[in-house]
């Protein structure tokens, strides 16, 4: 289908929005009046700006307070919408968008309203402009969907139809099984926004709050399968208020934007992009530094052994398990330390997986590579964190591990390989740019397959953070995405960490301390709530304060985690799972922070 | 009265707030449990800690679902209750306080819950310890104060008394007037918080919105009233869960904090400081640069004269009507260019102003003088803005006028001294930083008896604004505090303004004009949409539309402006009022907004 934006949905001047969205795909674009107020670019500038950038302009919006008001406020309001066709027939708009009257002047009296929309329709026709009117959710007597319809129904006019808003008719906990009944051709537009479930009033959810469909909680795919089942023909089109896409850039909401509307095309049932690829673990964790001796030092503590070099670049492997981490000395920031570069997935079908990345806008990383060095597919997330899909070691594609020559093993690695018990990647996690949270659990649900779970909130003693998962069906690929509690605050160092799993972690931790690995302070205070809250026996309590690692459970099973000091950007944890345990821990997050800060800065 | 105020209410590690708090000059805490339990020091060094700042321990907090719960899970929280009791022993805290279970193993009756209560406290009774039990407003089966209190009665324990909550209180629409039926002596402890009136989820209202007394909208004067009146005799403690106050700085939160119960106690009746002294207008306002010529030319296109030198100072003067202008060349921030220093303000008494500014803890600002200089008073504002308290040209006080000699009237002054028809300073407005806006909102209310106006938000091209203006009852002096969307927008350049006003701006920018003033281009499609708005005279429009001249009205009356081009940090706007109209013409700040992006960056 058609795919469109309304303007407001972006950050900018209205050219800057207009060639965002043209930028993004998108076919066409509803105008926010008020951006169009604002611009020094006339009606017909505009129109021929759209026109050069592939646009057209499939609606123009909004035009409040018409109908149901005494016969002199109706002459006003006709003056009005005169004023406003003429701006449209400037513009090249064939279609206004009507909102239910929110004015105290607005009389409950359907026969009166409909009776005011075919007047208005009948002017409109004059200038070939066709009217869709749309029931707020909080318009003063018309809220639903089927109340706005009914009323155009009565009204009887060829160039009047309803426009139906997602967030209008789930918000009000309308029934949308009656779209159906909706002629097609009457439904003139079809605006798109999603929104996290929230117990708020009903304005200050829409206009802050509104989010991409597939961002929030609401069941858009629903609707919009209603809504096709009618008849509709046009667009999908986004019309989303949020205060953190106001002031994010342009460019890549609008992005984040078509990506939306592609995953919910495709998840209604009326486009089928190339499957996705749900990676199956990591591959490898890549830490960029531009040195790389403190991280030596540190996967040595680990129990980490050097296996592996690059033979075409300054990149080196070190194993435990199944975990591998690669210290990459090119391209690193000097300034920041040590850095999360890179990410390998394993992925069933590399080639299959950034087919699907690519339908749905990830950006492919180019590579440059040698002639004998294996082709990698990547692709870069949100964060600019590249993604690599791998396949390791099966003869059914090339491995990414054949460009590594085995290290001999010397005195140092031989004693390393005897390991402190670690299996693998339990799971990694990221800071994410404060602007594009929402965009990043999009991104991992429809370019991967990835399930989210759902938000925390995790209290630093400088903020709140925002943290929530991603991870596949099995558990054997989890990512923790979290937020800072401002821009500023993320415009700093973002922490990002590897979390190590192992099946004994007090035999590991143990190992690890006799390898000189430092280990983040945890307060004695935690060990007396600890015991306040769980009947542990006195033992056990004993070896978790000894060894300063923390303790979470639920009806599930148990998490036992602890964590290695900073070392620029990256630190590590350690964790144990038992049972069906799926969390992260995020009780223990308050205390976590508050020993970071206090490890950084002394008491 | 005593006061205090919980840690969750202030920023950072459990040592930095405890020092915040001692200085802002609070009598007692209230130890928020997770702040001990991430804190590296030990409960006796916390005890210690408190003890050397002079601050009492008042309350240890929260106890969580421990009442009402069958027989087994009963035992668990006895257990958990006897493991908190030691930790208070430690920290020399002998009152917990518990709130209503929100449990789902707690069952809904008041005997079993008052059974369960009066067993918890006979056990606290034995460590010395009182316990406060308090209704959260989400609390399972016991959620209003009374009802708390009613099982408080019948469990009927001398160690057990109640808690009231202002929040859970207000928010529950509870009456408050039967809080003076408990006896003051089972009121064991009075948490504040005031909140803005928000239709939300009471909890998540509760967790990120709760602010200061007299930042929000909560009656908390009434609710203190019936509180000291039932015979209360504890301190009035703060318990304020709020975003934005976790990441500002703890020392001024702690300021803002004890300013905000000085207020309360004053309103209540219980404290009578000096009375305020409201500001009866503009004295001056104070422009700091480095290279004054920008605004000198300016200043001179506006129709100013320069009318004085200070005689001891690198500071001139410059005249319109009442409009005092200041250019000082000391002092300024060469990179950010010309700002807005420091704002004259008239007090029918200084020194009483100053008096008053002292006790409710605004930063009386020290001054160098020489030794002929007038003494001048002044305080700073939390924007850092010094507002000078004086009184012009009175017989009764020192005139700061007098530290200035008159320039003789060369050429240019000679023409400028015709003016345009100023007649003097309509209001200022300033952008505060984003972490401290409700704290700006109060000091102007407080420390100066300025009312302040509802909330705002405006839509800049890059974010919402938040607006919020504080004004004396006549309306002669008034200034708009604005705020950033994020902390990083208000980091850079800090628009200010000047608003001068008029009583005919159409002759008035038409002179200006002729002077070679450079106003703020607006949109053309503004006055478009003014056309369909307002039924204005053609000719009217046309003369706005030339001369980029705004218009708002509302029922009250007119308002008609213009901007002058951007200097630095410093734009001037020229207002006419007529009628009565009092606002400040948002609904054109989007496009003004706009436009200065426009003017700024171009197309």
């Amino acid at each position: 289908m058609r795919k469109s934006i309304a303007t407001v949905s972006l950050s900018g001047s209205l050219s800057e929005k207009l060639t965002a969205i043209a930028a993004a795909g998108f076919d066409g674009v509803e105008i926010f009046e008020n951006d169009l107020i604002a611009s020094p670019l006339s009606p017909e500038e505009v129109r021929s700006r759209a026109a050069d950038l592939g646009l057209s302009i499939d609606l123009y919006q909004p035009f409040r307070d018409y109908e149901a008001v005494p016969a002199d406020l109706l002459a006003d309001n006709l003056r009005r919408a005169e004023r406003k066709f003429a701006v449209m027939e400037r513009l090249g708009a064939d279609l206004l968008l009507v909102c239910s009257s929110v004015s105290p002047d607005a009389v409950d009296d359907d026969a009166l309203a409909a009776g005011h929309l075919y007047e208005l329709a009948e002017r409109a026709q004059r200038h070939g402009i066709r009217i869709a009117y749309e029931a707020l959710a909080w318009g003063r007597h018309i809220s639903t969907y089927d109340h706005a319809w009914r009323v155009v129904k009565a009204a009887d006019h060829p160039s009047l139809g309803t426009c139906l808003d997602s967030f209008h008719i789930i918000s009000r906990a309308s029934d949308p099984r009656a779209i159906e009944e909706i002629p097609g051709e009457k439904i003139f537009f079809l605006q798109l926004a999603d929104a996290p479930l929230m117990a708020m009033d009903v304005l200050q959810w829409s206009r802050h709050y509104r989010c991409f469909p597939g961002q929030g909680g609401l069941d858009l795919t629903g609707l919009l399968a209603h809504t096709v089942k009618a008849g509709y023909q046009g667009p999908l089109s986004l019309e989303v208020f949020n205060d953190v896409f106001r002031q994010a850039d342009a460019g890549r909401t609008a992005v984040d934007a078509m990506r939306s509307l592609l995953a919910l095309e495709e998840s209604a049932g009326l486009a089928t992009p190339p499957s996705p690829v749900v990676p199956s673990g990591f591959a490898f964790a890549e830490l960029a530094a531009a040195d790389t001796e403190p991280l030596r030092g540190l996967l040595g503590s680990l129990g980490f052994a050097r296996t592996g070099r690059h033979t075409g670049k300054p990149v080196e492997m070190w194993e435990q398990g199944e975990a591998r981490i690669l210290l990459n000395t090119t391209g690193a920031d000097r300034r920041s330390g040590p850095a999360l570069a890179a990410i390998g997935l394993e992925s069933p079908d590399p080639s299959a997986a950034v087919r699907r990345a690519e339908t749905l806008l990830a950006p492919v990383v180019p590579r440059r590579r040698g002639a004998r060095e294996t082709r990698l597919d990547a692709v870069a997330a949100p964060d600019g964190t590249e993604l690599f899909l791998c396949r390791t070691g099966h003869a059914d594609h090339p491995s990414w591990t054949a460009d590594f020559a085995p290290v001999p093993a010397g005195p140092p690695e031989a004693a390393a390989s005897d390991g402190t018990g670690i299996t693998g990647i339990d799971h990694m996690a990221l800071t994410q740019p404060w602007h594009h949270f929402d965009e990043a659990a999009l991104f991992y649900r429809s370019v991967l397959g990835l399930k989210p779970d759902e938000s925390h909130d995790l209290a630093d003693p400088y903020g709140l953070f925002r943290s929530r998962a991603v991870a596949n069906a099995e558990g054997s690929l989890r990512i923790a995405l979290n937020v800072a509690p401002s821009p500023e605050g993320a415009a700093g160092t973002r922490p990002q960490h590897i979390a190590l799993a192992t099946d004994d972690i007090i035999a590991t931790a143990r190992r690890m301390r006799q390898r000189g690995a430092a280990f983040l302070s945890i307060p004695a205070n935690y060990y007396d709530d600890l015991d306040a809250r769980y009947d542990l026996p006195a033992e056990t309590l004993e070896t978790l304060r000894e060894l300063e690692i923390l303790y979470d459970r639920d009806e599930r099973g148990e998490f036992l985690h602890c964590y290695t000091a900073t070392v620029g950007r990256i630190f590590f944890e350690v964790v144990q799972r038992t049972g069906e345990y799926r969390g992260y821990g995020a009780r223990n997050a308050t205390v976590r922070l508050a020993a970071q800060h206090t490890a950084h800065r002394g008491v």
